[in-house]
């Protein structure tokens, strides 16, 4: 995997666009829920930062990435305030539409580096796999929670989650057959972002409990 | 407290019961929820682990139980995937009361587990005891928060935490007076289980607060 | 700073008001919601040591406060018995008035100690004020999540966790310009505290998304 500056630069832009577009999807719901400021800025942050943290609180790693990277929260707050400013009720659909292709790049991206830094502590496939599930998708978690809904991706039969599953095996499999760290990265991250991608396209739903499974049926 | 192969056996088998009824409380709360495949095994994890990652969080214990005994992760998927096939309607009342006696278990075993750990790092009596009672009710709670409900362990009247409470105390008490780890923790984890099924066989209700005591009544 | 132990026994008293006034909060919703004295114990403990619990476990210091000094827990315990023993609906209003105060002192002393935390440990000052904000307003945010709230903190408008966000930053100003540690602490805990007590009087409302910003209006 060549390491040049360019592929670097093209990395912390990725991870920028995919944290920009987890930070709006807090932003997003937090302004339905008629949040105030400080809300805003929390919601939006738990969106964007919270899945790598608990990841990190599991793990026991420390510095979190916005202690080292204390910018990116400033970016945030800047964030809040331009929606604050600017945002109008039109805009709403068509930025969360937008949002959709950087989301599904964060949940490639994410997941992928969560389950290498599990591996990388010698962990057991299937927490490393949980521990990149958990990196891509609580924050999204811990925004619902706050804003008092059921999580999203616990209950949208939308593959999410399944995505980064998918791609956190294809990860632990390259990782065990020598696949250098660099390569099995961009595997895992571009296979979980194009299921996630290809399940967007197609609007593709999973299999709900079949009919009279479930009391009050 | 002999320690024969049979006995860690029967230890084994009664996590396993115990873990199992959590892992079903969840399940079924996801099920009523309406949630999608994914939330279903989120949900029963969380109520199978939560309460035990809870307590090691907070006494900086690592590495998890299901980091370890990963096994437990792929019962815990194996589990959600039979019930999502051949879970009915009909099935949730009754598997509801027949997984009241070993979650009843479970609330004495890793409430006494839970009380014996913190003892182990010379905590508090009280600090101790309010680990086990973590160990055992978290999660709970977090699959309740999780379902956007209030938790069940905190509202419902029925002695649950408190038996858990009181079991260890016991433990607590026991450890101080010298007695042996393992016939404390049969001691602690019998009283819990036991009070709990008094509790659950006379239907018992903890008293309320008294008429005209709140805003609304 | 002189640190007389009268002034250490100021700090403790003040320290214990701000506590009280925290876990009376928790009771209270926990009697709204019409929890069991599980229940209103468990989120009193929460709005009482939520917030410095959830710092520590992001800043990875142990032990808690509430391990090293257990005895406010059971000072907790003793609050909520009597709470269930004395309270009556016609109490509830008084009591949430008279809590305004320690609570703004508890929001400028838990603010500036936790910011003050961070710094010692090399923070970069945002996120040294971001953990001051935590510490003084996650416990309140945990209350209404576990009874399944919206936050009030994030949505109701009034200064509160900006409060502790002023206060932070002048404590990280003033450490840097090399002021002692207690005086800083007293000026930020001061000022956050004072702030707190002009939005109470003054009934200060932040400004709202202008009225079509969002969608539904």
């Amino acid at each position: 995997m060549p390491d040049a500056p360019l592929l670097s630069l093209l990395h912390i832009a990725m991870e920028a666009c995919a944290t920009l577009a987890f930070a709006v999807s807090g932003l997003l719901e937090a302004a339905r829920k008629r949040l105030d400021a400080v809300g805003v800025c929390i919601v939006a942050g738990l969106a964007a930062f919270g899945g790598g943290t608990l990841r990190d609180i599991l793990l026991d790693r420390r510095p979190f990435f916005w202690v080292v990277h204390a910018d990116w929260l400033w970016g945030l707050l800047l964030l809040c305030v331009l929606a604050m400013l600017f945002l109008r009720a039109h805009h709403f659909a068509p930025t969360e539409r937008a949002m959709q292709w950087p989301d599904a790049l964060g949940l490639g991206l994410f997941s992928a580096s969560g389950t290498q830094l599990a591996l990388a502590q010698e962990l057991p496939g299937i927490v490393a796999v949980l521990m990149g599930v958990i990196t891509a998708t609580f924050g999204g978690v811990l925004r619902d929670i706050v804003c008092n809904e059921i999580p999203t991706a616990l209950r949208d039969h939308r593959p999410y989650a399944l995505c980064a599953f998918v791609g956190g095996w294809l990860l632990v499999l390259a990782t065990h057959a020598g696949v250098p760290a660099g390569w099995s990265l961009v595997l895992a991250a571009g296979s979980t972002c194009g299921l996630r991608v290809v399940a967007l396209v197609t609007n593709y739903s999973l299999p709900r409990w079949s009919s009279g499974a479930l009391p009050g049926d």
